[in-house]
């Protein structure tokens, strides 16, 4: 038996919390809701470190609860299944990204735009109000397992990088949603704005769909690893006279205050702005109407995750054409001095954490 | 002859100039340019009053060009032509709005949308420097004749109605455009925030297209007049939890400070919200990109006008289905007087001026 039944059929579990807003990580022992019949326990491998878990975890989103165990980006190894169960059998490998349920009736949902739920019943991997069970708090996967809904898990198939699958849940589908919903196909014009995790990301995505790609960044540092990726142009400016190409879609990372209106000069007329990366909210980073007018016929939107189909859908698409991140592997122990290295800007790779260490 | 010709083959024009900001309205007599080989000479018989010609005549927009001859929703009769046209023959009805000029060679201009000409050569209907005529400033409608090339110049047919054509090509295209450019077409749900003179129209035009159409108004005064024209819902709040319906498109005509991010939340997933109306600069009316992250999935653009041959199609639609603005006739005389009930908000209908009048 790799797991343990507690009172009222609840499943323990171990991982690493955070106790305050300014604590470091520290063992932390708990329980998981009982596997439901629809529900599946997944022994985690992975666990991907998102810079949100830090926003979160040190409640610079809102108050965050304590004891607080980020990880929402989990890829690991179903160790039991409730009797409803289809989607999965003991020894497969699933992945969870962001949510863990939703309300499932609500036409959002239907749509399987699970993250936007009209009920508000969307229940996120930690830090979230789990309405489905007495209003518990959720754990995520800096831990050694969890119990989830089948349907809120990601079938992954067995010869799958494990480590680079972790990331995906979250980073993959942030930037693989956006070129869907804009409808980027083969001879799109696309930009990634901002050449971090997720701009890294954006940027395989688009060049598999066949989108001519260019980057803006704010220095050359990483042209190379670009022009590597099949980047066609990569700027360090964004004035308009300077940048001769006009896009389809712009896809801003951008997670530091800029004014995103000067993007909108780069557009084709009908083209897009996509927005996932979040400056803090303090800087009020927005677009004024007037320059909406002035420059019109552009669409500007915001992209925040994706659903659980199109979820699959990225992560079929990732493991066929083996798109994945650049990862370095930590242990458990490591994980306070990677939160600092993802502050100051030293990270280089997406970190992940090898949760079968101690 | 209905024109007098002067030096360099010049027209005689006479119209109604603002000296200065502050200034009241004079007769001014000035000259166009000569008739080229592509030009037609217009006779103007109805000037419309809209409201961006007070903020430009005030140099409330930047400091205007003066004398400053406004007017930018012209109908009249062609009085002459020149030797290559073949749109036009004299006798013929015509309609100006906003341009009079592009490029013509650039990607925009080919496609029709000469209102963002990439070359910077659109050029307004007046105070705009006409770099195709020695950089002269340009004066509108509020005059008894204008010469514009033919492209510029809308088909009217004889029997159209002229004093309600001339609104048509400001107020008309700029609600009609939008419309268009997010496809709605029967079966739509549209909502009109703003209900004004803009609002009526863009009412108008999507009862029209087959769309169900709703209201955001400031208060119920003009409900009656709303449901009159074939709107199903007519709301005073905007407040999501009150408004049960989640809309195609929103398009905004509001003209006053107030927060757009609010119509996001009634917007279907993939819905689009269009800006026409412009709030005063210096309030500084804008969307938070964590907003539109927030509420991901909902498309946000401004629309300025539209294209010679949506316009040319707006027309067509106007008239085929007898859609047109509420007016009063006014003498030239009276647009001072016009300009202050504008200003004060006295206004009901869309003031046109009788050029024909002294």
């Amino acid at each position: 038996m790799q797991y343990k039944i507690l009172e009222n059929n609840r499943i323990a579990s171990k991982g690493y919390a955070m106790l305050g807003k300014d604590a470091k990580f520290t063992p932390f022992e708990f329980s998981r809701h009982a596997i439901g019949d629809n529900d599946i326990l997944i022994k985690i491998l992975y666990a991907g470190i998102c810079h949100s878990d830090i926003h979160t975890a040190r409640s610079e989103w809102g108050e965050a609860t304590y004891p607080c165990v980020p990880g929402h980006e989990i890829a690991g190894e179903v160790i039991a299944v409730g009797k409803n169960v289809s989607k999965f059998k003991v020894g497969d490998y699933a992945g969870v990204g962001c949510m863990v349920n939703s309300c499932g009736e609500c036409d959002t949902c239907k749509r399987s735009q699970e993250q936007f739920c009209e009920n508000g019943k969307t229940i996120f991997t930690y830090n979230s109000c789990d309405v489905f069970h007495g209003n518990e708090n959720t754990y995520g996967g800096y831990s050694n397992n969890i119990v989830v809904s089948e349907k809120f898990a990601i079938c992954v198939p067995k010869n799958a990088p494990m480590h680079k699958v972790a990331p995906l849940l979250c980073a993959g589908i942030t930037t693989y949603s956006p070129l869907k919903f804009s409808k980027i196909k083969e001879g799109s014009s696309v930009a990634i704005a901002g050449f971090g995790g997720l701009g890294m990301m954006a940027v395989k995505y688009a060049v598999k769909m066949g989108a001519k790609v260019s980057v803006f960044a704010r220095n050359e540092n990483k042209k190379a690893d670009a022009l590597a990726m099949g980047v066609s142009s990569f700027y360090t400016s964004c004035d308009k006279n300077a940048v001769k190409e006009r896009f389809d879609l712009i896809i801003s990372t951008i997670p530091t205050p800029y004014n995103p209106a000067i993007y909108l000069d780069l557009l084709k007329f009908g083209g897009e702005m996509a927005i996932v990366g979040l400056p803090p909210v303090e800087d009020k980073v927005n677009i004024g109407i007037n320059e909406l007018v002035h420059k019109a016929g552009k669409k500007v939107y915001g992209s925040l995750i994706g659903g659980i189909a199109e979820t699959q859908e990225m992560l079929d698409f990732s493991l066929k054409h083996e798109i994945y991140p650049e990862t370095e592997l930590i242990t458990p122990q490591e994980i306070d001095k990677a939160y600092e290295n993802l502050t100051s800007g030293k990270a280089k790779f997406r970190y992940v954490i090898d949760m079968t260490k101690e």
